[in-house]
């Protein structure tokens, strides 16, 4: 049985993929409220796994979840790349002429942001989670309110389905990392199969020190995936960059890794895992 | 008299930021409901300069407003950093006791979160715009409606502050850039000063190709003061890189992006504009 932490409730999308991810095993998920707690959590019981959301191909990176997981000491040990998809629920009760409030997670509400704005009647109220909204309205019997949500998270709270696939954008992806205790890590993947690492450093404000670092794992035939610089706040002049790589030949990325180490300041390998598969439908 | 196209209403960031980067000009700013509008209104009227938000220092950079930009064929003339401070405010007649209910942009209403946690009483409603929830509650006597915008909103709208800096983090800045019509760029920046250019271009997903481009341009002397990588969507094997450089020699500048162009793939200049510096409280 693996417990899995989640920022979220039952048919939340990190509910969703939590299972996907573990398909064919035996998983109970733990529901948080916040990401922090999700954290707290695999930090009191090292058994605990964590399933968090790092980056969406629209609204981007969560920044805020870099910095929990670099600040954890936990480790990324997988990745699962999730497509987004949108639906309306309300109660069996309602339909278009009787709601007038939608409830959803903000980042849910811009990625409908066109629907939205196809109905200009329609109040967005924002709420913790999206499966949060619908579970809400369900079990309050809200009449007059709608959800935005995964289809699942409305067939779970037994909503009624105004419209599926609701997203301005269908090429919606939001990619999750399975995280746990360092001490837990080898149980959860198997080193062999180990071809993607998210790295963090900070560099000085240098011309080219960048690409000192960049051009030392191209000669390692280590190939770039992403890359974000960020400010670190308070010190202006310095940069923190988060990168991830992939390769086929580990102890060449082992020695690339030593090799970059001298140039860069703080570099801490968040994780070494097999690169994650897109979610089918 | 400068016509500056921004997203929201008087009273708002993008309208604060407006101001602030024309001082001492004459200023009247156009208040567009989206950002599509902003770029719409710069294509009808190439007088129009547009004030765009491309990224927050806590909430990172807005995607959308950067491919807007690489469609809309304008390019950028200037920058200004704004420090993002939020108060909640309500009717004169209204206090703690009274109000149950707080209207603001998403973001806003996520940069607030350990306010809103400490108020758990508080319903968070989604509006358009910070200062436009302002303005709403004012227009319509909303009683028992409390708005988080910045302090300049509340007072434009007559509003009674009941607490100011409630925003999480204090180190939360936001990057505008000031867009327009090419054929307006040469009146809006001084050549001489310019010591800052902002590229897109993609490139081939083959290990080392980035780390050309950045070890060409640190031969040239040109620094980079921001890398993000984004994948290109229906093209899985290729990536869009936006990129931020400064530079002390213009000539070297240009002579670095004719180096790198036959490396790239569909290079395009975003604009050439001096740095900005942080706007004081």
């Amino acid at each position: 049985m693996k417990r899995i932490a989640i920022q979220g409730i039952a048919g939340s999308f990190h509910d969703i993929a939590a299972h996907q991810y573990f398909e064919g095993e035996q998983v109970q998920t733990l529901c948080c409220a916040t990401f922090e707690e999700v954290f707290e959590r695999i930090a009191n019981d090292p058994t605990v796994i964590g399933m968090v959301a790092i980056e969406n191909t629209i609204a981007g990176s969560l920044l805020h979840n870099y910095e929990l997981l670099r600040a954890s000491g936990t480790t990324i040990v997988g990745e699962h790349k999730l497509h987004i998809q949108h639906s309306i629920c309300c109660l069996s009760d309602d339909d278009w002429t009787t709601i007038s409030e939608v409830y959803s997670h903000p980042v849910a509400l811009m990625q409908c942001r066109e629907f939205l704005s196809r109905h200009p009647d329609l109040k967005a109220v924002e709420a913790e989670d999206t499966a949060g909204a619908a579970e809400y309205i369900s079990r309050n019997r809200r009449r007059g309110c709608a959800a935005i949500c995964n289809s699942s998270a409305a067939r779970l709270y037994g909503m009624k389905v105004l419209e599926d696939q609701i997203e301005d954008n269908k090429h919606n992806f939001t990619r999750f990392l399975v995280v746990c205790s360092p001490h837990k890590a080898d149980f959860l993947r198997a080193e062999e199969a180990t071809n993607k690492s998210s790295l963090v450093f900070s560099l000085p404000h240098e011309e080219g020190s960048l690409s000192k670092i960049l051009t030392i794992l191209s000669f390692y035939n280590i190939n770039l995936t992403k890359i974000q610089s960020l400010p670190v706040i308070g010190h202006e002049w310095e940069y923190l960059f988060y990168v991830d790589v992939t390769f086929t030949d580990l102890i060449r990325y082992h020695q690339s890794i030593d090799a970059i180490i001298p140039l860069t300041k703080k570099l801490k390998i968040l994780g070494e895992y097999r690169d994650g598969k897109q979610s089918k439908d």
